[in-house]
């Protein structure tokens, strides 16, 4: 994998608890993320998955929460997580339109996985979540297949591309080049070291509203130079995973802050940017097998849970940033361009 | 089509508001339903699709709500209608495991059809409810095709069959066999007509529980009976139309009344059930092409709400017992059998 | 205390489940019931509070969840309930413009008892619970006064009345002399004994809905016998408290089966009637003076929750059935009156 | 009413929308608000009150809409309007323990203005809003009488003083002194000219991430000269109002980008920080003695609802740093102190 300028190497910080070792989710022990990408030009999509750290994640669920801060958005599964608070299956991000065989897909993966482990599946709940990729590709023909989803699943690991890759291969932030990005931060309690982690897939934003950390709004600028005044339309997904042990009460508190960092950045949570939070703890596991009726969990002191806030918007804005700084410029359907923004934000560095 | 044996047929007479002419969701006027039926043993199972009265519902929004009753369940499309307040395409329903794959048979249309009307459609939110019927039908297969979803739509007509067909072929409700119910009833606001109808895909229900209306709790007998002694698990999907003008938030108070009808049957809305209302006015519509920035739209005074409540609440109930009354005795997957609820009623009546 | 005449004396035996020593909320260890009845004729009305089993709930916090069915109605606290997940004063309930005095009056409460535990109280949640008695009591007064509040408190038991007393003084409930009512049921888990208790304060439902348990609607006959054709107007408070260990997202599963009990006598939960549900489980515990930034607590396994769900309909039924064969006659403001049920329903026993 | 110096004046420009004539909440043609200051160093509090633009409010209802940002407070009134989507009564903000006190007041004065127009009330929703002003204001006492609330209603104006008065008289805001702030915008549809406007009170923020517009982080700097380290603890009250024709549900989604304002300015929504959002739209009424049972209402075309946000967001932040820059240095309880802004910023300027 070939090193990718980010933020921090420019010597932007951003907040002020310290990142993880990779300053990505998969600090989060055991988590992994995987792409798949098209890039055929007409095709510039893909699909991004992100798996909790576990064999099969319906035989060991762990606790789960989502945040809808705009529904203007198609992501499937919410309605299961926010009744029984928990995540069974990998998360897939992709195209809008692809979304339902995305799901296809992971209920095949499931139904296989299970099959091994001698359960009998016949209700599952798939998430996926989703952008709008259509100025970049041809969404209308759901190109992302069966096998991309099998193959994002096998490719996931602790190291991951940001940028325009996989799910961010078509997709667009302020005007410029978006994608995938990722941050983490570490926080400690009762004297040991947990961490907390974002991935984005964003999408969203207004060039003129781009305001770069460390407060300078060089979105203004910029629009004149490349002319480009786009609505904030598209959507940003934002996937969060802690080894800290929450409820998912708490989590969706903590996920909720993740929006924080998109508007430090410019946004205003457009009316066409569907952006939907969805958060798990890596803390608490309830195996299928277990047979009693009580179960011990843990969970965070809520008056401690501040500090889970502030790292939750500081790796979000931190992610988004990153998505963008990592993002080359893709030329995709019908010749449309988005310029990468590193070049860009050369002078001004 | 034959002639189905309802509970009014009956002498059965649930609740005091009249009822529509066909006694089905489709005296909402242009309201049409269709069904798919796969029958093969190994496959008992299918679609059923709800068509709104307008020639493309993505051009020409309508009011829509849904509610959660019970979160166990797989329903796609809600994020959307709760955010926006519309539904703009058929609503259908199938078996859970194959939800993905009708959202995907539901893009096709839409692009297909948005495409004809000269609309580059990069954006669609498909509804797609779900019941379990893994007793009867192999669902870890997904049967059912894109085929099957557009045969659905192309036979949708005013007149349908209930019972043990389309989405509710492989279906049980009380341990019995259910499947696809309808009822409506009338109203008069301003001196005019209107209707309300609901449509149910029924696949809930302990035996034992089960109440028939004028108050007579036979399921403990029949329990006896039949030696059937299962949990409540499965789900039940509640589709409300009417054409009285309503607010999406005055929509989702009169759904929240649907599941009154499952619990005078018996139901306490068990864990394992996910049940899920959605609903839709044709009292008004946003057309796309309706360029002023504010619109007229018209609502019910908020204190003539309750004859709605009722309506609701009459319709679901009498919609569900249809739904068991109409359906026949199937044998399904491992031959696994759901007995017909007439045949066993008959000495009651 | 003398013996009032409640449902399972006369032989009416609602659900399954076994019921606690009292049949009472207060089967629940430590939970204690107080009333303060204010019967002058113009003034029909009072206040009754539930107590958790601490000695200070804003010391020692425990998990809460609200419910709201139907949100016309004017219950105070719930937002800090949904966000936080906790208890943290008595619940109190009354009539429903007497809110805001009985509100202060626990400020007041709570800002006593903290001081004398050392702790300066500058911020704190109130529950108070509501129904409209506008019909035999003169409401727009607002007589319950601070020292009523503290007299329910004072006068807290394990043993209580029930029907025409405290907040249950001027309520109606299917067009008869409502009230309070509260009933409990018993359930084993990881092999001891646990309960589940219920406290409705009851004030909804037209007669001609009401149905007997047992399954005989009389409501019809009584209606015309008494000539009385009211709407379902007022409202009705549930409460539930457990021992069970519960999350607050479990705990809110919980009380939304809380409104079956209300259907199946007969409720279709109407447009005037505020009906909200509240639950508490004592069987976690969140000390202030834990310093520990991860707690260990305990909740349920999900699989097994569809007991509690059955519970709470089981116990929320016969808690409102009792509500009203314990009620007297009362004759309230301006001459009002409202029948007892006992009496009208001794010929149909 | 002194002339007060606001950030416009500064020359500090918030966003692109032109602002109304007043710049306040008031440019909302009929909308007028009141305060009532205590100010004897224990008590450094008082109430202000938002006055929708009709004679009786009970009688005249119009669509309304909240937004709990973060539950973690006490606001009344909120189950009822996310119910019913409408106000009834003028809204008040006060100090935290105050509510109750203040909720009586408002049902007093509601009982009288609809005595005079001969409706007998025996229900209504009083809206309270709160802050903690404990540091500087003896909050346990509960100072604020009925004949203040009538105060501030009896003084309600189109034109109000902003900073430390009313509600806002012993609030903070990022450790400085806050209070009451307000802006407005104006917008076009459909070629006639439209206002939003926004009034905060504000309690707020860690000093350290106090962000000046226009890009400068000036909080870190100001928290090592004020050696000030509070947390972010206290709440932030927004009301918005429009004469913009919109339903329920859009109010809903306007109101949800209030919070934007708070964190450009660098809030990140603290745990202890209990933002809550009220809304209401004056381009709709629905009159008690409309005997229709179908009204006509107008709603704005949601494609043009971007717009409103970004008035929403910019009024909000505007108003947040005007409450704090009109704010004098206050000096309550114990002698506690805060600052004001304004003279810390003139260095900056």
């Amino acid at each position: 994998m070939e090193k990718q300028t980010r933020a921090r190497a420019l010597g932007i910080r951003i907040g002020e608890l310290p990142c993880g070792e990779r300053n990505l989710i998969t600090d989060v022990p055991g988590v992994r993320v995987g792409h798949r990408t098209l890039d055929t030009g007409r095709y510039e999509t893909g699909v991004t998955v992100i798996l909790p750290p576990v064999k099969n994640p319906f035989a060991e669920k762990m606790p789960a929460a989502s945040f809808v801060v705009n529904g203007f958005g198609k992501t499937l599964g919410l309605v299961q997580i926010d009744e029984l608070g928990t995540l069974e299956t990998p998360i897939a991000l992709t195209g809008t339109l692809n979304v339902g065989k995305v799901h296809d897909a992971l209920v095949e993966y499931m139904v296989d996985l299970c099959q091994k482990d001698g359960i009998n599946l016949t209700s599952i709940n798939p998430v996926v979540g989703e952008c709008n990729d259509s100025f970049l590709n041809c969404l209308a023909d759901r190109p992302v297949e069966k096998a991309d989803v099998f193959a994002a699943i096998e490719s996931a690991s602790e190291d991951f591309s940001l940028g325009a890759v996989g799910a961010g291969r078509g997709t667009s932030c302020h005007s410029l080049k978006g994608g995938i990005g990722s941050a983490s931060r570490t926080l400690t309690l009762d004297g040991k070291e947990y961490t907390l982690g974002v991935l984005v897939q964003t999408n969203h934003g207004r060039l003129a509203d781009f305001t770069l950390p460390a407060a300078k709004n060089i979105g203004a600028e910029l629009r004149e130079k490349l002319n480009a005044a786009a609505p904030d339309k598209g959507s940003c997904m934002m996937i969060l995973a802690t080894d800290i042990p929450l409820s998912d009460r708490q989590l969706r508190r903590v996920i909720k802050r993740c929006p924080v960092g998109l508007i430090r950045l410019g946004s205003y949570i457009g009316h066409g940017s569907g952006e939907v939070a969805i958060g798990f703890s890596t803390g608490n596991r309830f195996p299928i097998d277990d047979r009693a009726d009580i179960h011990p969990v843990y969970q965070l002191d809520e008056r401690k849970i501040d500090l889970l806030f502030r790292a939750a918007a500081e790796a979000t804005e931190e992610a988004v940033l990153d998505s963008m700084l990592t993002a080359e410029r893709v030329v995709g359907l019908d010749g449309h361009v988005k310029e990468a923004l590193l070049p860009l934000l050369r002078p001004y560095l």
